[in-house]
């Protein structure tokens, strides 16, 4: 059977890897692996989700509230702006989906950074869309508007905090940058690891309301999927002017959220006290990576996320380090799919990060 | 801002009134609404489905496993074809985006049912791709090979049994039209309510693996939201040949089904008491609305499904009915949307049903 040309380009998103691989392909029992692969939160996600998520499992035959009222409401009135400024996504990676499709196509191109979340690349493989590049392997925005200037790309993407490298940009450089932009070009800035970065480093937070109010283009995006611990459920939104939503709409399936996911992520935006806790314990923890890093002379990125990448030296190679760490049942991300000889670790709880350091030291 | 322009004609799919909507319009408590529109399992799902899904509550936090394995495995068993002729959805709904994306476009055409579940023209305008419909408002074989022959089509759609009309094709009826189409048309084969067909009827029974085995242009779908009971977890799934499969892989985005929702769909497959109870429930209480519409004058149309639809007299309005049923906290399915003066009931429990027949006794 003959099937449209452009899926021959399409390249599979390669997932962490998950527990469940490990223990069919090593043997490692299940409570014996740890997984600082996907940038999970390692406390889980909140008690009370949890709790919310356990009354209501006999619904689990209910489609979901298509209209996602409640979700919305929390959403908007988190972010102080109209429902009708906001989607939900399967996953902020849907609303990429939505955008693509809605604003690029094959004679269209899209400019993202050299290194960053695979999706973006994948979803304009899905619409053929061109992918333009930065050189720079951290966001650098002189250069994302000289790419803009030269190619006119239908969408730019900024992600920041960037995955997998972990930097951020500054909040008052990107507005500035924003201002130089057209009206009809798509900027798409996805803040999956926002929490992380506002916490760290109050210059890299954004005010979401003041963004969409003042740029009419942009799309931000964020997750639950990350401190809020839902990366099971699949919940993501973004947030623009009600026109920009109106349209992505158009393609977004009916029950694209279950119903479970609907009531966990509600709930989870309620649990303020949470997230606070595991934002002091991420960034305490990444005190001792940074540390460990300094003693063993391996360069890292300065990360406002809650993973951090060790840049390796030519005398090791990521793979190597990657499959060592595996087959000990700890599982990481080798960044080599991305160009780089490096990977990346989410900082786990105390004890797994002390397990990641003895490992680590025996491979040194 | 610009965007496509086919998405002019995107159309948004309406769906059943979720409970939650009734609560906030008519101020109905919620725990009197009865819900017999969007054809859920009135009996929820099974046990041990929802002992299953409490017990892993804590791993809303991770990642589902992106391979599925555990959920493949149980539907290739079910089926006996191997994990490479399955791919799984969030609902059927996602696969049949997935087909329209592969096979079809703007340039290209579907051929559906006159009615028919609407999923299959609202992708269809999602990728520009023309519609042509029988009019025949039940599946005319020889009505569809006349269109395909005079159209060409990318894709064909059968849905046996037939949403939202209850009436399926003969199994026998099928092999022989397929027998007639080019080997390049894929034929879609959904088969969301086929269980339900299946008990009522073995002539309209569907051996997945001789379609497939027989058919390398078939791609047979199956969901877990009807008599599953999961509707509310949107896991569907797709069965063709390896080679249809590893197409449709490319357009599926990574993670596209919720970790409790993996869970959810592997335990419910192999419950089969309790699959057989709804079964024995379903056709019982069917009977009662067979009777019910005969002692009151009123058209239906042989279901093979858990939904009966009662074609209504120029003296009754469907929409009226179905406002008039809303409002007493009873939600049933209007199918004006369908160009139907016709309502769409699922069968409910015995106590639902007692309810419907009260209040449309009230009504007539």
């Amino acid at each position: 059977m003959k099937f449209n040309k452009h899926l021959q380009d399409i390249v599979t998103y390669e997932a962490g890897k998950p527990i469940e691989l490990v223990v069919r392909e090593f043997g490692v029992s299940p409570s014996e692996i740890i997984k600082l692969a996907s940038n999970e939160n390692p406390f889980g996600c909140s008690k009370k989700v949890q709790e919310a998520v356990r009354e209501i499992i006999p619904n689990m035959s209910l489609y979901p509230d298509d209209s996602m009222w409640k979700l919305k409401h929390a959403i908007s009135n988190r972010f102080s702006v109209k429902d009708d400024n906001i989607i939900i996504g399967a996953g902020s990676d849907q609303i990429i989906e939505f955008a693509m499709h809605a604003k690029s196509s094959k004679d269209g191109s899209i400019l993202t950074n050299s290194v960053t979340f695979a999706m973006y690349e994948i979803y304009a493989k899905h619409v053929g869309a061109k992918v333009i590049k930065t050189s720079s392997m951290q966001h650098d925005l002189d250069e994302f508007y000289e790419l803009y200037q030269k190619h006119n790309p239908d969408i730019i993407f900024l992600c920041t905090p960037n995955n997998p490298t972990g930097d951020a940009i500054d909040s008052d450089d990107m507005t500035r940058f924003l201002k130089k932009i057209d009206s009809d070009t798509l900027v798409v800035v996805d803040g999956a690891y926002i929490e992380y970065g506002a916490y760290k480093d109050k210059s890299k937070a954004i005010s979401v309301k003041e963004l969409i109010w003042q740029f009419d283009n942009v799309l931000y995006l964020g997750t639950f999927s990350k401190i809020y611990g839902l990366g099971g459920m699949r919940v993501g939104y973004g947030v623009a002017s009600a026109d920009i939503i109106k349209i992505l709409y158009k393609l977004r399936p009916p029950f694209n959220i279950t119903t479970l996911s609907l009531e966990a992520a509600s709930v989870a935006l309620s649990d303020e006290q949470f997230i606070q806790e595991c934002l002091v314990s991420n960034f305490s923890q990444m005190k001792r990576y940074e540390n460990f890093a300094l003693k063993n002379n391996i360069k890292i990125i300065n990360s406002y996320t809650n993973f951090i990448t060790f840049l390796l030296s030519e005398r090791y190679n990521s793979s190597d380090l990657a499959y060592f760490l595996l087959k000990k049942g700890m599982i990481i991300r080798d960044l080599k799919g991305y160009g780089l000889n490096a990977v990346r670790i989410t900082i786990g709880k105390p004890a797994q990060n002390d397990i990641f350091f003895k490992l680590m030291s025996e491979y040194l």
